[in-house]
């Protein structure tokens, strides 16, 4: 089978390689996935950097989103079936209930575990979701880091939002766009910052009204101030980190919520944590999600009829292009690859 | 000033009257509304009837849900200027927080305070909301008890309803009708029930497209648990007390959550509670809810431009047509007062 | 190896019977467990009575709860070793998170799995739990029905439960000892009810003050509002169903919450639900609970060095024994068997 | 009466004088407290100083903390009577519910404001607690900042501390003794800071056996996670602001929490977020809390027979040495100031 394998680990947009292998067998409690589309995220990024715990191991199969129909069962599974149409977890342990850091010790496209780029892959049968008939391949293949992410950060964190609540989302990356299309699908207002007009325009094509161009208005937290009547959002889910966290904490209203889902503005800059007493307010690191998380995410998504951004479909041989795209940055939404 | 005060105790729907009174003037604290609408509930015409908590009070002006601009305000009501569009909360000192047994100490129309039913009614700073500009005085009226029972249901129950989720709703009624439009904004799929075709008829034309006569269909359940895989609804709200929550046990996913909210079906049928325990379903009692609350549904109101639905519109002098409209039962959404 | 199998499924005390067999293998993710003892619970004695969900399959190892060392790893078990220490979970699928139906599907001792009451055990890795240095193999096989049920009651239930409230238990079985001994142990208030002036006085020996005769205080909710000031206790653990339930409502306060863990009471008496309502009550299942959960106790057992109360322990030859006990009702804790 | 006013706003521990005033009059909904103990906080160190908000208005009573016997009742208070025992409130007008900005438009001592530093004070009927009799006025007066902020971080936070669970806390004033002494009535873990080690003894005293000495073992989080096993503490309550939080973050389990509840440290340190995100840590600001909260801390002091820890009680002549010495540090417990 055709598969994506970590070539050259370090390398970044050049780590990987195209490579023939065989068809792996289903262990027990496994389900062998004929995968038709996968997507990419930072973290397969920064995997290829070798940034991400260490240099990664050669030959891995990389990527952790994907989707595909069961080829076949391994011995002990019996909720499914061959041909169910499923996408994988990214954290293929944790099942249910709160983050642990034991969730860590197992991923896809990582330590000694294939990832999902490939013809076929293995997946643990406790690590899949199935897919609902709204979603074709590719669209469920965008899901399974970014979606639940933005999932989590709006419904499962630390306090209830509150349909009618205010949600500050910033660029248009994946987690970011879905965060904007599910809170606006479940009645909540939504105010998206962008430093690109074009962006902001593709947004307004979402429904998203409440746009802040922050190249144009780089103190864009008084501009959610003065769209919130002085008090600011109720919630901020912040992509920077150190880069942003100031101005989140100054969008956030007294009491509010900052999820801090990305690191996009990377290591180095620092933040004064005095806002956070001083403005009482929670901030949190949100980790992707459960597979409970995700189900109750895919539920969501079928009822709405929501549909994922994909920026762009890629063909497997020219799977590297996704990783050069996503490292470019000009991406409106989900870079994904599909597998014939 | 024209009020409409209870006249003959006991009386049910001819206990009302009319009367010509002097324009109170407010207390610290207090403000002056102009009425400019109100609303009946099930709870006014059970004090009409003496049923709700020994006799009423003979001169007390009527009912709790009204609408209208401040005309006076009190010494040192400072967060209120005159002419602001309000409605009263049915709690007036319920401001925040789960239910607590003292808030009914209080209460518009019973004991000794004066309900709403008048060209002037003197209310709480406390005991207020503002009005967003999507509603007028007569929606605003409908809200106070029956739209925050269906919000504290929803939204601030025990356990987050997360969207995607199934609902049940019972009947036609103000709360009902409160839950099955906040709902359905919100990204739920909502369940109705109705034992009349044409008000099934009109729950369609709400965009409810799961719906079930249960004259034709008894056992509604069976076809809750048909439409939801076999699983049951996420939540059900019960409006029926013992006469319907057997069903409604019977049509909750294991797991699941019922909110009582109402007990149309009188005193009398008890239950039996095995299932609560069998099913692991939480039964929780819902009553109106806090001036917080109530000011989050405002805010999700003005967000998805939910209108209110208003079945028929009384003019002041014909007020106790509205009651005898609510005893009756045939009305499809709230029955508004007019206050000229 | 030594077992005790379902032998006459449906005679009750008598089901039980001695029976020799081979050692089983264990598979992949499964550990062999050395068992050195097991407790009864009641739905082992419904079980043996053909009244849990039908006749019990002849053959199959009884019981569900039981501690031992592990004697062997089958593939793929890496996070435990040979000789370790631990307790068997209730539900073997529910890792995590709030209940779900299908934690229902597997169980130890019925349908086709065998329990634990043999000398070996095979156990899935996902479905033990380390035994803490402050308790006996005796005393772990206490806890996983019974102590994580009441554990569950009280703090993982729909509302948090805040240091200084107020508890309920009822009765002297092993879930209301442990949640008197919790609710003790973290600074709660707790209210006991027995039917028995010797078990009350050995109530009195853990530390619980307030005792209530019912016996000869039969309206003893109301001795409860006396305690409380008039208010009503915040959380009651009723473990009659239908027997009791009426009068752990009236027992508790408005906006309080109660647990129904059994149903000692049997099907038949019904009740009124109208005070679900009128006092805002919460009234919900609680079902044992998940793997996580079960460690939490744990780590609350081993901090506050809680001492389960073992009423009397059996011989496994003597194993019939202990079914009997439970059945007679005049136990005082749990029911144990040693498993030499 | 005699009062302890702003004499010289900015001027720090010299900035309070005394003053002879007339006795006030209760106004509607207010109640007259003779008081008996007041405490500082470094709130009103930061007041005297001219560093909060702005500078202090002279002549304004001092002190949101203390506690007496009400005097007289102003029009329409019917909840309390005459020679009640009371404590204040700190924020005045937070009934209950979460945090919101509006809270903090008034407090005691601040703004337009008389605060409670003499020998009768003007308190909201809303804004007071009545004091179990386990407390007298001192202890009591102990209490309104410093243990309720100690009870929302440990209680009241976005997540529930479990018991069993482990809890920082750092150094030995006012909210940090408290928390300590709460958690551990409440079958909690506590692991305390310090870099005295007669103060470390002290904590002995009170039956925490988990101690660090910080200047001896400045890298103190790694003792934490020594003790916790690798793991981290499950909450970590944070005094130190920016000097501190890089610290607590990496004592803090992943997927625990930190309380952010003082700035010892001052303004200045930054830190670096990304721990937040990689450690999915919930960072939350607490301030003090609510009417409810404070009444559910009183049950729980009231159950376990806590007794605060009074490091000094000053007589109100002297009471600014009970500011100096909180400048100076070295106290162990809280300052407290008699009015006689």
């Amino acid at each position: 089978m055709k598969s994506i394998v970590m070539g050259y680990p370090g390398r970044g947009v050049e780590a990987w390689k195209l490579q023939e292998r065989d068809v792996p067998k289903p262990g027990p409690g496994q389900v062998l996935v004929r995968i038709r589309a996968a997507s990419v995220n930072f973290r397969d990024l920064r995997i290829a950097q070798g940034a991400y715990g260490g240099p990664a191991k050669q030959g891995l199969v990389v990527l952790s989103d994907g989707a595909g129909e069961i080829a076949a069962l391994g011995p002990g599974v019996t909720r499914y079936a061959v041909g169910d149409r499923v996408a994988s977890t990214y954290y293929p342990t944790w099942n249910a209930g709160p983050y642990r850091a034991e969730v860590e010790d197992v991923g896809l496209g990582i330590g000694d575990q294939d990832g999902v780029l490939a013809e076929y892959a293995l997946l643990s049968a406790h690590g899949i979701v199935r897919i609902p008939d709204t979603l074709g391949f590719e669209q469920a293949a965008a899901l399974p880091c970014a979606a639940v992410t933005a999932w989590q950060a709006l419904f499962e964190g630390s306090s209830r939002l509150l349909p009618g609540s205010s949600v500050v989302v910033q660029g248009t990356g994946g987690v970011s766009l879905f965060a904007a299309q599910l809170a606006r699908a479940t009645g909540h207002r939504v105010i998206a910052t962008s430093s690109s007009a074009a962006k902001l325009e593709r947004l307004g094509g979402l429904g998203i009204t409440d746009r802040i161009n922050y190249r144009e208005t780089p103190q864009w937290h008084e501009q959610v101030l003065h769209l919130t009547g002085g008090q600011g959002a109720d919630l901020v889910i912040d992509v920077g980190g150190g880069a942003t966290l100031a101005s989140s904490l100054a969008a956030t209203r007294g009491g509010g919520r900052i999820a801090v889902v990305g690191l996009l503005g990377g290591a180095g800059p620092t933040i004064d944590p005095l806002p956070i007493l001083f403005r009482t307010v929670t901030v949190e690191g949100v980790h992707v999600g459960s597979l409970a998380m995700f189900e109750s995410l895919l539920r969501a998504v079928e009822r709405s009829k929501l549909q994922p951004v994909i920026d762009r479909v890629f063909e497997l041989p020219d799977a590297a292009q996704a990783l050069a795209a996503l490292a470019a940055g000009e991406h409106f939404g989900k870079l994904v690859i599909r597998v014939p």
